[in-house]
C-alpha cells in the first residue's frame, strides 16, 4: 500500500484527501515511479475547483509533474530499466494519470530519464515550464541570437523559465510585470531588461531598447487590455503567442498594426508539443541539453512534505511565490 | 508621345490629368510595354487621395494593374521578346512604376506572361486579385480539398478572386456579406454557401454547414466588430487572415477561442508575395495553371475608355460593382 492523493468534489484545498492505495501493476507502455518529489501547477488548482479545460471525474487524481526511480516497467517500454532517476513531462490527462501519490504509473511516453546533475526536487520542477516556453519560443518562433523578446508575468515559473530560454539561444529576454517589486528576482533570474507596467509605459519602453524597431516575439499569458500594447510594441513580422487566460477580457488587436506589420498571434497550449512525437522528442533534447549545461535550472519558490499538500495548494493561491512549488516524498 | 495620368495634388478624382509623355527607353532590368487595358484598385483610389500607406511624390503616376504587347526591352531581361502579350503583377511602389499610361516602363519580375485564352481586358483584371488570394490561401494557409474557407466582403475583386481559387482547390468557399442583395451574383461566381450577416446569425450558420466544427480558413479585409464572430466560427488550428482595414476599429478577439482552439491571427498583404521570388514564381505557377484551365477567370463588372479615368475612379468610389473595373487603351 502507498498513499496517493485524490479528491471527491470540487472546492477549495480542504476536498484534497490523502488516501491509502494499491497502484496496479503498469500495463503496457508504462512505467511504474515510486516518486520522491511532485511539481505542483496553478493547472491542478483550477481541476480541483473545476474550472479547468476538463471536468473532474471522481474519485479525481491529479498532478503533471514528479521525479522518482522506476520500480516496474510495463510491456513494451524500451530504453528505461528498474533504479532509473526519471521525471515526468506533461504528456497525460488527470482522467488518465497523475502525479500526487508516493507511486504511480505513468504513459511512457511522459518520463525522460534526469540528467546527473539535477535533485529530486528540480527535476519535478522541470517539465512543465521548460516544456511551455520551449515550444512558443523554439519549436514555433524559432527565438536566435539577437532576437528581443517580451516576456509578461515573468515571474511565474513558465516565466522564469523563458528567460533562461532566452539566454541559452542568445535572445535578450525583456521581463514584464504589473510592478517593480520583482525586479530583483527578474534580474538575478536574467531577465536583460524589467518593465513594471504600472509605473512605466511598455510600448515605449520596448522601442526605447529595440532602437525603434520593436520586439520579435512576446509570449503571454494575461491577454486582456494589456495586451494590445504589448501588441504594439512588436517589429515588422512580429509573433505573439498567448499561452493562458488570466484575464477573460477579450484581446484588442490594433489593426494597423496587425496588417502594417504582418504580425501573428497565435494561441498555444503545452499540449500541442507534448501529444506529438516529433516536438515532444525535439523538447525533451532541447530542454535536457540546457538542464545538463546548466543553462536551464528551475527556480523553486518552496517546499512541502507530501503531507501538507492542502497547505501547498493555498500557499500557491496566495500567488506570492517566485518559482515552483513543490512536495517531498519521504 | 503618348498619353499618361499623372495627380499633382491629392483629391478627389477631378485631380487624375491625362498629359502628354515621353516615356524613356526601358533601363536595365525594365520591360517597355504598349499597354491595351489597365485594372482599376481600390489603393489607387487610397494613393490619390493620400490615404495610402505610401504618400504620392507629385507629380504622381500610379496603376497597379495592365495587359499590352512588349515594346522594348532593357538589358538583362530574360524571357521575354518583342511582340509579347503580357499582364502586370503589382510588385512595384507606386512612386517607381504606374500602369496608368497608353506606354509605360516596369520592373520584369512585374511582368508575366498572358495565357492564350485571355482578352485584354481579363489580362489586366486579373493579377492583384488573384495573386492576393492566392498567398494568404495557397501559400500560407495550404487551402485542400474539403476545406472550409470563410470569406469576408466576398463580393469585392479579391473576394471573388477567392472563390474561385478554393474551387480550384476542391475547398468550400462561404460567402459572407452584409446584405443577401449580391446572394445571385455570390452563387454564381461559384460560392457554395452565402451569408448575409445584417440577416442571420454568421457563428450559427458557419457551424451548421461545417456540422460543428468551424471553419479552418478566414479571409477577411474588414476587420473591426464584424471579426469577433468569423473568429469564433473557425474550426480547431483555425487560420484567419487580415488583408485589409476597412473598419478601422480594434479586433476582439475572445481569448477562449484563440487559446482553446489554437487559432493564429495573421495580418496579410500581397507585398508579401510579390517582393519574395520564391513566392512570386509560385503564384505565377498556379494562377497562370488556373487560367489556361479555366478554373481561375476574373469578373468584370464594367470597362470605360482611357480618356474616362475620373469617371471610372468617380464608380469604384460609389462601390456597388461586382468585379473588376478596367479601362481600355485604344
Amino acid at each position: 500500500m502507498s498513499k496517493r492523493v485524490f479528491f471527491n468534489q470540487t472546492g477549495p484545498a480542504d476536498v484534497l484527501e490523502i488516501v491509502d492505495w494499491q497502484e496496479p501493476s503498469p500495463q503496457a507502455g508504462e512505467i511504474q515511479v515510486k516518486v520522491h518529489a511532485i511539481g505542483l501547477n496553478r493547472a491542478e488548482i483550477m481541476y480541483r475547483n473545476g474550472q479547468y479545460v476538463i471536468d473532474p471525474v471522481f474519485p479525481a487524481k491529479l498532478g503533471y509533474e514528479a521525479s522518482g526511480e522506476v520500480v516496474a516497467l510495463g510491456e513494451n517500454v524500451a530504453g528505461f530499466h528498474l533504479g532509473d532517476r526519471v521525471a515526468v513531462i506533461p504528456a497525460f490527462m488527470f482522467t488518465e494519470y497523475g502525479t500526487y501519490g508516493e507511486t504511480v504509473n505513468l504513459p511512457a511516453r511522459a518520463v525522460v530519464k534526469m540528467p546527473d546533475n539535477q535533485s529530486w526536487t528540480e527535476a519535478a520542477a522541470t517539465w512543465m515550464q521548460f516544456t511551455t516556453a520551449y515550444g512558443a519560443l523554439i519549436e514555433y518562433a524559432g527565438l536566435k541570437e539577437g532576437d528581443f523578446v517580451i516576456l509578461n508575468a515573468a515571474s511565474s515559473s513558465v516565466g522564469m523559465a523563458a528567460i533562461q530560454i532566452a539566454n541559452m539561444v542568445g535572445a535578450v529576454p525583456i521581463a514584464v510585470s504589473r510592478t517593480s517589486s520583482k525586479a530583483r528576482q527578474l534580474f538575478d533570474g536574467g531577465a536583460k531588461y524589467v518593465i513594471a507596467t504600472s509605473e512605466e509605459n511598455l510600448k515605449e519602453r520596448i522601442l526605447e531598447i529595440t532602437d525603434g524597431k520593436g520586439a520579435r516575439v512576446a509570449f503571454d499569458p494575461v491577454g486582456g487590455a494589456g495586451a494590445t500594447a504589448i501588441i504594439e510594441a512588436l517589429s515588422f513580422e512580429g509573433l505573439f503567442y498567448q499561452y493562458g487566460a488570466l484575464s477573460p477580457d477579450p484581446i484588442q488587436v490594433p489593426v494597423m498594426d496587425l496588417l502594417g506589420k504582418h504580425l501573428t498571434l497565435r494561441g498555444y497550449e503545452l499540449f500541442e508539443i507534448t501529444a506529438d512525437d516529433g516536438k515532444l522528442a525535439r523538447a525533451k533534447a532541447f530542454i535536457s541539453k540546457g538542464l545538463a549545461s546548466g543553462a536551464l535550472k528551475p527556480v523553486i519558490a518552496k517546499e512541502f512534505d507530501f503531507s501538507q499538500v492542502q497547505e501547498a495548494h493555498r500557499f500557491m493561491e496566495k500567488g506570492t511565490q517566485v518559482g515552483k512549488i513543490v512536495l517531498t516524498v519521504k
